[in-house]
């Protein structure tokens, strides 16, 4: 059971997870060197708590103790109970979600334990090859989550699941869908080759599939990889995976986000 | 030709089309009395530009004039020419993509007229209800583009497509799709059902059938209505289009946003 605490000020020492969140610079710096993640939100912290994530402290007004009292109820974690005033205070912005927390940050699984971890007649794994934005990070989850995707894997310099902003665009569900990281692309493609998987690479260029003719093949167990923002997947990628696939779009038209093609590729290759 | 002109003075009034772009609720009611909007960036301005919208006048560091120099010699409009620190002052943030131009704001086409225009043997066009988000307005453009949807018609309480985060989002795709306002969904609807549309509404609802269920019935013109963020359609929606449609989706995911759900139901309806 987590011990509630009031707090009277803003400037109590037990608040350091929770500080100046609104300087973006500096809490991705204490966030991985401290080793922990920000939920916020009621329902957001809910379902970090409900997967297992480690609490290390709440913060909230007092009418959220009683909302999470049950999430409250299977943590050791302290409960730091204050006005929404001052809460505001602390973090530097309007909490309009009114509850917040801060999770340890898990070790990773390597990435064939994950990968093996995916049963199934139909597999269907995600790669982000140094896809930097933390906004879309989180909106590829959010698809990953609602249209069937079994896991994703994120190279070294992708920007991280567990970032705050990736968290919320993912509406948390960057703790729906097991992800790992893996060292570069080609550490990435030789786990999925061993287990069967039929690697693609979405990309704009004429010397591709279309995706209609990625689904005619009825491949099993299949792997995507998207590419950065703008410049999109690497060109020594297209060379490694088994096909390029583009989706069709009108001339003229520079492209899909990288969220909006991954939604309609996964919609376009559900299990049918 | 338009006539460059150097400034000297951040002070200088004839720049008051370009001050403060970061103070959103004073640009938004700027832009709605002065019947203007912004266009960023040389690519987004080229756009602007090539599609007949009026220049009122364009700012700029001295490297873009060239650049533009076939966009600034079809128009009348004032050029001003300053360094980048000033235009930042200005604008009052780093414009990192460096060129700027504001435009007369259109008179919008009756939505007869916009419905009117649409040719083809399939013709495909978007209702947005009360969407307020600019950025998944402009979302929705840049996907609408991409994927073949001929006209979109947005209700009097839909956020505004020549907004400044709508034009970025859909990377001036706002100026690539054909659009209009109605009063309110039931105007719309009149109109598109007396041109032979068969109207959709996407919902979450179990009382529904599923986009599959929609492509197989191979409509040649179709109208397809999103509803406002969270809540969706309004109930009374549901009871004026022929069918509600969903994207079907894993357990306990509550939605895809609404340019997500956009891209996939465009993609999954396009003619083939």
């Amino acid at each position: 059971m987590a011990e509630i605490i009031e707090i009277s000020s803003p400037e109590d020492p037990r608040l350091s997870d929770f500080r100046d969140l609104r300087d973006v610079a500096l809490r991705k710096s204490i966030d991985a060197s401290e080793g922990l993640f920000l939920a916020e939100g009621a329902k957001v912290v809910r379902r970090a708590a409900s997967k297992g994530y480690q609490a290390r402290s709440f913060l909230m007004a007092p009418r959220w103790v009683e909302e999470l009292s049950d999430v409250l109820a299977a943590h050791e974690a302290p409960v730091y109970v204050m006005s929404e005033a001052m809460v505001e205070k602390i973090t530097g912005y309007h909490v309009h979600r009114g509850a917040l927390a801060s999770f340890a940050r898990p070790e990773l699984a390597p990435a064939p334990e994950i990968v093996a971890g995916v049963r199934g007649e139909h597999r269907r794994i995600v790669v982000l090859e140094d896809l930097v934005d933390d906004g879309n990070i989180g909106l590829v989850f959010r698809n990953a989550a609602a249209l069937g995707i079994n896991a994703i894997l994120l190279t070294d310099r992708a920007a991280d699941p567990l970032y705050r902003r990736s968290i919320k665009t993912s509406m948390g569900n960057v703790f729906n869908v097991p992800w790992t990281r893996v060292r570069g692309l080609e550490d990435a493609l030789a786990v999925l080759r061993g287990d069967g998987y039929v690697p693609v690479a979405l990309t704009l260029t004429d010397d591709s599939i279309t995706l209609d003719e990625l689904v005619a093949k009825d491949l099993p167990r299949l792997a995507f990889v998207f590419g950065t923002e703008g410049a999109g997947v690497h060109p020594k990628t297209e060379q490694q995976v088994d096909h390029c696939v583009r989706i069709p779009m009108e001339a003229g038209v520079d492209s899909l986000n990288v969220a909006a093609a991954a939604a309609v590729t996964f919609y376009a290759t559900r299990p049918r």
